[in-house]
């Protein structure tokens, strides 16, 4: 199937599932006619969007691991898994979107940001997280590994709200501090915002379903995946600034945003004295001049120079635990199609 | 054991439980110093607090259902999920505060109120939530009904989103109107948003602990606690109006605050064409005079004897609800315990 194909049939799938939270809020909660239009509109608007990645992993991973095509009722249920993760990251998304005072999100404005919403939406967040766990009851009660699945999501929403406190405390908005940034803090950060709901969970949720037990497979696709998520946010970093805004679909305003960025954290470490005062002149600053000044300086430190080199290390070192891998537990070819699809990327 | 022994006995857990909660987030999930302390003064501000009836009905009420004084792992894992439902109802509270524009709470500022911490309260309420899933996995998971009460937080969760979503669209802060306040909504309201975690959950965990299945027994605890819970609100509001400020401890701010109290409610469904004018033109008003005005109307509606009336029904429904219960599934000393404590209280 067509990568595009795959798409389709996932977005399909959408409707039947707010339907079936719809469903339960109306006839067991007995959920009145105002609400249920609130509801809807606020699964509507906030979950679907994106690339769908995290989403599509899920029933591609599945795929790999079962090692033959997906039946009908296999396929659906991977779906069902898959829109979980994106409805896990709708659930932070509204909320980072009022903590960052975010505008717009995939090309419309935030959710917080629609009059009639504002601090509503708070609790839109808590009711998007809430029907995760109405759909994964629905479909999943009966499964042996149906209380793996919770743990794992209990276990991946902690680990990625510990990481937003991290980022939350570390970049204040409205207060720049560039001796906050370290290189150790940024990977931490990365780790348990990003790269544990949208490369380990998709994966560990797969693997659930396809009956894999051993601990250590679990654990080997961790350090893999947490690799990966940590060179896939880096690369995002470097794209925001060197990336082709045609291609990217935005103009990067990490500069300007005084954003925790990989490349300010090199350029921290790399600049000498006089090099980290342009720095600490110009970084988080909205005028043209003080952005071009510190791209100035990172091409001075030929950032993109160091983006390549660590590229090039990432990668080896992603082949190296591929290479180790235990292939009687899990299939190199689940991280081998992940990695081909992020590193060298354009967008 | 006396009341007082009880809550003492309750409160020396807490500490362990926050301890358990930062060892994960420390020797797991790399938690670093600063969010350390953070997280921790997260807990300890919004947890403890309050009467802490919701928690120490766990631990009397699995007393009851035993029928003999609790052993000591017993009675810590009564309170383990005791603090559980004092967790649940902080995340709730911390987020109600910011949707709500309050001010304090339980005697200090609200959390989102101290400057430093501000729109990062709706992590922190994340934050909350999640450690929940902590505990019960450190201290359930190889329990038998430990998929149970998972299930039972997540629906419960759910349900108390739905109530709030209701209240919010309802009584909108910047808008008076009082056609939008009718019998029946304020029921759903105060049935989900309130009387569902407060009386239902307890119960129910410690049914789920003492090893009850029946699901008769639960529909039945649950149609007894929903009329109790519902009771308690009212009195809730009936208290705000003539309680003693010395003995509730506050003065009440219903009508100027324009909430959908039960008071208001039945004053719009009493009043004749002029009386009503009254409501319209002194309701959620901030002076005096027109607080004034309303409580002399209340007068004039005599929602004194109304509030006895229904006080009088109430009691009589639940004592009949009481009665019929096949007691081979759940003594009735469970809820005569608790309705000894609610029904004519003074605060």
């Amino acid at each position: 199937m067509t990568m595009s194909e795959q798409l389709k049939q996932f977005l399909a799938v959408f409707d039947t599932l707010v339907a079936d939270v719809m469903d339960v809020a109306v006839n067991q909660y007995e959920t009145p006619k105002e609400s249920q239009q609130w509801m809807s509109e606020n699964l509507k608007y906030n979950v679907p969007g994106g690339k769908m990645n995290r989403g599509l992993s899920v029933v591609s991973t599945y795929e790999i691991l079962l090692g033959r095509p997906l039946t009908k009722d296999e396929l659906f249920k991977a779906q069902v898994l898959g829109w979980s993760v994106e409805w896990l990251q709708a659930f932070f998304l509204v909320a980072d979107d009022m903590m960052d005072q975010s505008q717009t999100r995939r090309g419309q404005p935030c959710w917080y940001k629609k009059p009639e919403v504002s601090n509503i939406a708070i609790n839109d967040s808590f009711v998007i997280e809430g029907s995760i766990y109405i759909l994964l009851k629905k479909y999943f009660r009966s499964e042996p590994y149906y209380v793996d699945l919770l743990d794992l999501l209990h276990e991946v929403t902690f680990q990625t709200e510990l990481g937003q406190m991290l980022d939350l405390i570390t970049a204040p908005e409205d207060h720049v501090d560039l001796t906050r940034f370290t290189l150790s803090k940024y990977k931490t950060i990365v780790k348990y915002k990003t790269a544990v709901y949208s490369f380990y969970l998709p994966v560990a949720m797969a693997m659930h379903m396809a009956g894999v037990k051993n601990p250590a497979a679990f654990a080997a696709a961790h350090s893999i995946l947490m690799e990966m998520g940590e060179f896939f946010q880096i690369q995002d970093d470097y794209l925001d600034c060197y990336g082709d805004p045609a291609v990217i679909g935005k103009i990067g305003t990490d500069i300007q945003d005084n954003k925790c960025s990989w490349l300010v954290i090199q350029a921290l470490d790399l600049a000498n004295a006089d090099q980290r005062k342009i720095l600490e002149q110009h970084y988080a600053r909205k005028d043209e001049a003080s952005v071009a000044a510190v791209k100035a300086l990172y091409k001075e430190l030929e950032l993109q120079r160091v983006f390549t080199e660590y590229e090039e290390k990432s990668f080896a070192k992603l082949t190296q635990l591929i290479n180790e891998l235990d292939t009687a537990t899990i299939p190199r070819e689940v991280f081998t199609e992940f990695a081909k699809k992020i590193y060298k990327r354009q967008k």
